[in-house]
């Protein structure tokens, strides 16, 4: 049984942790912290694990979570997670970050985030079908959930060398913005709206571009995302543009699928539906479902990715990330459908 | 290894046991039968268990599936379920009735539903927590959604012979009303709306009036059903007004707790969470939870359960009862969260 | 043209009186107060009303308002207002508080606030349907919505001596609770969610009971509100319980029907759809919408009216009030249908 | 006083242009078609309406139509438009068609549509933000809903000749698809979900490549509609990639901005809002809300609009164009905010 401990577990994506892992055959999550409600009862923050979690918050230091626990999982705001990570490691505890603070190179990080890294270590990039890395790593970077859904969705075409420039243009359930109450998850602003956000300058763009050059140096990639009236999940669509010279391949609609299920071919999560992908088939589960159109006769793809946002974009993807650091499958703990309707 | 079969797959309560079931430890479906769809994909119905179900729709007969099954479930209209359930049970397989057609007494059924029974027996009423004879049982009617909701709420209370009059105010989710398109259903009907229907005349209604004079036969029962923006879920809002002599017993709080929890000692599924229930604590969950608040210097207590009307309301609790007809442990397959946020 | 100020112009409330009155014929909005937000343009806050408003907002004091408006709506919440009306009042401006500052008699209204009121004044309680005497009044104090809703159900039956107890139990869209996130407010806690609060305490239970018993002083009166993923709207259901001696007539439809028609019939907001009230059909009108339905056999009408509780719950009401003061028609700049779909 | 007629009011259209012109100052509606209904009252199927319109639908013949009204609206589905307009055009009417029937030069249609046009005309384009030509038309094409937010969004940047490339992604609310309940306005399959559709192929798209290239014949096109969980609205975001001498003038915020000011300058219903255009602040308004931010250091403006599909989209630009036709001013019974929240 691997014990599991849970830096910041007051949020959603700490709360998500704590549901999947209750049923997870192999993984037992023995401290959950919160500084702020240290000696407070789990359940009284997240009360639909009531009566499957007996735990209270605590307020350990590092070295004390470290021996306590073979993994842990840091689910604090980019820029707190850096004053956790190299404790834990150096103490012995493998650790999945949940923030943005191992996900970047240095400057990348510190350009973007607009803070200074005062611990950095390299880490593995947590998205599994991308980064066969994982397995066995120490320390691993749980990537944002617009990057997971807009890297899976194109990935496959951009590695195969076809895109020249793709629009990822992505619609989300505001759980991604956490659980305080602001202007934009007020009800009557998000309800019967849909809210564009930083249009031009979302900080998972720079995990998006990272992820897409590794597989394709010159590929263009452009990133506006907006919130939707809805609690979980993001639809990602990806106008992908091929170079003039694919123009022809994407007019073949079977060499296109041949395309995609051969680069996923060992990815368990990754599932092509029937028809448009919908949210209510993702949702609370750690699949993503893609599907494509090309345009007829002209140079334009679209790929649409579902995924749960708390799931496969954050808790989920780190569980995965932890059954591959501890060696078992990815799909353990985690091999059940989505909640539709 | 229990095999299953599940007679009308293509709806939601279908689908919901197939996603219940694809994680249940003990228990296997070997069949899902449709007329309508036979030969085709379960899953290109039911997207969200894709990759977990590889079965395709069948139309074999009762005695066929009875051979093949230990237990079957009908999930069929009321009206239709009993030309399956005769069959079932006299070639062997046990049956649990997710329809109308074993929940009441002969006349009463006949008189609520317009219909003449055409093969009636005596079944166990599928609800665990006020009936024990579940367990061991060989046909079990599933109780229907908002009885579910309704009864658990009161139970206690009615069983104490406090209450003299109680009237359940429900708001249900609207999955409730099947996966074929309605006026009721189209979205811009009932998004921003709360939709009361069969006011005072809802078939719900004897099987609630049923379950609480068992408990106290001179209670008087109101309910009145409404939808309302949600997909799953029923909370209900009893209110109760008590017996002359019972005022003071309800102004203390303590005793009203200990009645609940004395009543439902033994009852995993039921829970008490801080503060109101919220549908997000139980969805996707067999739980109902459960609170409750006497009106100072009045007669009345407010009493508040949620459930999510597909598990603990329909496919779930009929899991649960699957459980004890053969010998496990109630929660096996069922123990899990809620899928809040 | 009558002048109009609004004091405390930076909420719901009061942004919806600047939308009714944009398009009021005979009323003009001079001035619109926030002492936060003095000097910002009143179309920085409320963006719906771009291009038809030039104000920005000011901070001027009670004497300079009532000088410079013929009437006044005081917008802010309760125990503010009572710093302003008399003020108002005695330098000569009409005034329609939206607080409950004037709603109840002194001393409910102390218990019921828990605060002192430090300048009581008799008031014109503004629902024009059951209080006649609005008209021509110079101070009226405004319902608040929930009130609004239940005491137009039953008004008529309790008015007749039909009814022994009402228990209403009311559902809100959230906009009631205003401009300012909450935990309550947060999309992911009410989307796909209802929720009872202040189950048995809710301060607009005095108001109800007040208006009810004014018409007949031995009704017994319950009253629980919720919230529901709505942003506009409440849907009351009254489930009223008849005298002993009134058993038959409610079970002849007609009577019912007539007693309603004859109690509303100078009522032109009040209306009677084919079916049950829809919130669309009256959403941004000042509208009522009522229809009843008698339970067989029993002592039970559940009656069902539907508002927008920022129109006729609130703002609309008020500009309903503020013709009736004036001598205008009441109907004036509020004739416009609902917004379905 | 303008005598206007409906063919086809039982619809969405239908009941908002009856909404809209229920306040109209100079139009009244004298006759509203329907062959289904003929015989039924209107404000059966149009709740929100009633007490503010008498009538019931009628099967008249277009000659008759024709003689009783100055203007006649057709809102019937596209291929049934070409039946009505022809006659009622010959018999002295002017008539506002609301299908697509007259949008398109005449092969267009009938390539998009796959039918054979029976009756084609000339006609003006009704968006008179583009089209002057409206003032005294005879016959007026009111625009998809799609082309409407999409061309006000990009026309004047591409008017400039700046634009290589427009990407559109628009997300509508779903009374687009009209009232009749399908799967896609399925409560549980559109709530907590968006839905891509017709990804390459929908039938608005070569109504916004026309009214693009009309403006510069070089611009490239693309379009993929979804549907996202709200009654009413569009938020069209449009990615425009310009071309590579325009890269330093769209990096100057405030010439963007004169850009669209002077283009708009005589538009009453194009507003600027501070931050993000909001589905709320258009909402059963006639306003088109847009807002823009280019891409620092890079080739990509964004440009978000937001319209209510019904009005702007629809019915309000339909009586816009009407209010042209007849010498008005454009924005005669339509000068009203939106309805948020």
């Amino acid at each position: 049984m691997i014990n599991v401990g849970i830096i910041g577990g007051s949020g959603y994506t700490g709360g998500e942790l704590l549901r999947l892992l209750s049923t997870h055959p192999e993984a037992k999550v023995v401290s959950v912290t919160s500084r702020k409600l240290a000696g407070k009862r789990v359940d009284s923050v997240h009360q639909h694990i009531r009566g499957l979690c007996d735990l209270s918050f605590e307020a350990p230091r590092a070295a004390e979570m470290a021996e306590r626990c073979d993994v842990v999982f840091t689910a604090v705001p980019h820029g707190t997670a850096m004053d956790w990570v190299p404790a834990l490691l150096d103490n012995g505890a493998r650790v999945i970050d949940l923030s943005a603070d191992y996900r970047l190179p240095l400057e990348v990080f510190e350009a973007a985030y607009g803070i200074k890294h005062r611990a950095f270590r390299e880490a593995a990039f947590g998205m599994p079908e991308l980064h066969p890395e994982v397995r066995g790593a120490r320390l691993v970077a749980n990537p944002g959930c617009y990057p997971t859904g807009a890297s899976l969705a194109a990935a496959p075409l951009v590695n195969a060398g076809l895109v020249d420039r793709v629009v990822f243009d992505s619609k989300s359930g505001i759980s991604g913005a956490g659980a305080e109450p602001t202007d934009t998850s007020h009800y009557p602003n998000l309800a019967e709206n849909v809210r564009g956000y930083k249009l031009t300058t979302h900080r998972h763009y720079p995990e998006i571009r990272q992820e897409l050059t590794r597989l394709d140096s010159k590929v263009k990639v452009s990133f506006t995302p907006h919130v939707v009236p809805a609690i979980r999940g993001i639809l990602t669509t990806a106008h992908a543009f091929v170079r003039e010279e694919a123009r022809d391949v994407i007019q073949d609609r079977e060499e296109i699928s041949r395309i995609y299920r051969e680069f996923y071919k060992e990815a368990h999560f990754i599932r092509f539906p029937t028809g448009v992908p919908m949210l209510g088939a993702v949702r609370g589960s750690n699949f993503c479902d893609i599907a494509f159109e090309a345009e007829k006769g002209s140079d334009r793809v679209v790929i649409i990715s579902a995924i749960d946002n708390l799931v496969k974009g954050a808790s989920g993807q780190a569980i995965q990330n932890m059954n591959l650091m501890m060696g078992l499958d990815e799909t353990t703990g985690l091999w059940f459908p989505g909640g539709a309707p």
